[in-house]
């Protein structure tokens, strides 16, 4: 997929991930006043732009003090040299703007990410499109374990990517299952993705690359730090469609992916457990105090967030993206799609004007975000409930 | 406890308790129109009462029928002898007007039963003021077991009555947990309670009677229906504060309860299990589609459905029964309660103008429910959330 942010904007957005933490609202607030190249310019300079005001009347609160401590780590910034044997490692960025961009990540406002570093075959916001995040203890039991994996493999059998965390236990049973079912699934690490946290999963990250991505919004050699761990899972609650916690203990690191599904409004799902087990008891708090919805399985799971049309009935909802938010391509291919029977996609190139390769790129979101799928005779446009 | 109802009255209902079914709506309309005694002299006679109006315009549908069909049944109506044995071996019955009669069962309108038959040492209305329904499958797993018994036993041990339907497995370790934490249970049968169904709980019943009460609607020596079992689950429902269900099947009869409370709008109340345990997936649906509470342990019953000031706090309810509904004794008592320091019982009694006994009586159940307690210096009003 082509890069669609120019050249020096993305450099500057990667040059400040590498000075400033991910999730940094003051950054974040800066980037909306002025933009990446500018808001980069200025921490070069150590002041803020002139646009923005001069110090102390800029209007974003501890501005100065930000700034000066962004430019103490210019130092951080890689040479071009460092960018170009990352890319030939096999590691891209993905910027907002980039046709990849996973949109959703937008709800985020100033914390959303500066930057993805991404490494893995997967298209990241078409995948994400039709995605859930499933996560939970590190310290799994065997229940919690049993349950991750089925609803896992079950998910990615009926087309669901799986987002996941990396980590050990829940995440990484979750990750195994949709891998040993032929899904797609996502880790999103809370280190860099060449750094890859944890160590012992390095075969687990390369497999996941193979078949999804792994990404982080660090650079790719930064090792994770603790509060490093809270931030990446607000990226995990606002990638995919919903998030289900399997195992989780009270107040635990394991529910702050979840906290964040809820402030975003996100379905928020939790599978529970023996009340004798501890590492229920988080999912039991969050159905009975957060309104989580209480899931036994993929079935529940897709019922409750799957586009329209799609699950077991009854419940249905609207599609996953608006059908104006689709971009040109897309709703071009969209409209071509023969109303009645269906088309090759061929067909569909002609009556939309644009390359087959773009058509298939199209049919595959399309079918992703709900609006059409195969049957038969071809594409034929999906119809909502 | 002095009985209120009338002799002729009394035996009316007695009587019609062996000629109709518990739950009959027909007979309850008749009874709202017309009163026990001049109920049953018309099904001596055959044909509606002269106040209910003439056969086929009584208002009540198909009331012609069902006189027939009860009046075919007059036979079984027992002799006064038989009443006496019953009496001599320990039975009483309890009446719509008694100062025993749990005035919650009203709220089952035409359904209300006509009578409870009691084998026991509780009275009856004041342990169901404070009382929970813990219920659940009969083919109940270790884990099932484990938690109904621990639950029970902590309710027990903070006052509360354990109601369940004397059954083998949940019920069973429901009833023994509080008798085992000396606290007081009560089964409701759907056999006559001489009868004793199941009658491998023989001995149950006999140590049931001895701290709480084994009752039901059903003459004693009455065996069980099937219908009678869901019949017998709705005064389940009515008699408590709220019903908990600890393990059940999809569909299975052990949810009957549970709809009847939902019904009732009482608190409902399950305990979540292992996804993987089928005994947990009726739990797990009434969570999720009939906005049954989540527990995971007396702790949350308490604090669900206590009365204000009792349990964990924050989350404070009112009385459960409203001042101006209280008897004329326990309102004077209460009026006679010291609003600062504490008073003992003979000094309170003065106050109220009754005996020693009646204050004793009402103390205990203005404690129960939750308008008086006990301090170290004698009984005092309970201040309201």
């Amino acid at each position: 997929m082509t890069a669609a942010v120019p050249g020096p904007e993305r450099f500057a957005r990667i040059a400040l991930s590498f000075v400033a933490e991910p999730g940094d609202l003051a950054l974040g607030a800066l980037l909306r006043a002025c933009g990446p190249a500018e808001a980069f310019a200025a921490i070069c300079d150590g002041r803020p732009p002139d646009t923005v005001g001069a110090p102390g009347r800029s209007g974003i609160p501890g501005l100065g003090h930000a700034i000066e401590r962004w430019a103490a780590r210019l130092g951080a910034v890689p040479a071009d040299s460092r960018l170009a044997a990352w890319e030939r490692a096999g590691l891209r960025t993905v910027c907002p703007g980039d046709p990849e961009w996973p949109t959703q990540l937008d709800v985020l406002g100033d914390a959303r990410p500066l930057v993805l570093w991404l490494r893995g075959s997967a298209d990241l916001r078409f995948a994400c499109l039709r995605s859930v995040s499933v996560v939970g203890a590190r310290a799994a039991t065997g229940y919690g374990t049993h349950v991750a994996t089925e609803m896992a493999a079950a998910l990615a059998e009926r087309g669901w990517a799986v987002i996941s965390g990396g980590a050990y236990g829940i995440d990484s049973c979750a990750h195994r299952a949709a891998l040993a079912a032929g899904g797609t699934t996502i880790a999103v690490l809370a280190s860099g993705v060449s750094y890859g946290y944890p160590r012992g999963h390095h075969e687990l990250f390369d497999a996941i690359a193979r078949a999804g991505a792994v990404i982080s919004e660090w650079p790719p050699d930064r090792a994770p730090t603790r509060p490093g761990f809270l931030i990446r899972n607000r990226a995990i609650a606002a990638l995919s469609r919903g998030t289900v916690v399997v195992e989780a203990a009270l107040r635990s690191g394991a529910l702050s992916s979840a906290k964040h599904a809820r402030d975003l409004c996100r379905p928020l799902m939790a599978v529970p457990g023996p009340v004798t087990s501890t590492l229920s008891a988080g999912c039991h708090e969050i159905i009975r105090d957060w309104g989580a919805v209480l899931v036994t399985g993929a079935s529940d799971v897709v019922e409750l967030i799957s586009p329209a049309g799609d699950g077991r009935g009854g419940r249905r909802r609207g599609p996953v993206v608006p059908r104006d938010a689709l971009d040109l391509a897309s709703a071009a291919v969209l409209e071509a799609i023969p109303a009645r029977g269906g088309g090759g996609p061929a067909e569909i190139a002609v009556r939309a004007g644009v390359s087959l390769d773009t058509v298939l790129r199209c049919l595959g979101l399309l079918a992703a975000a709900g609006f059409a799928e195969r049957s038969g005779t071809g594409w034929r446009v999906r119809k909502q409930a």
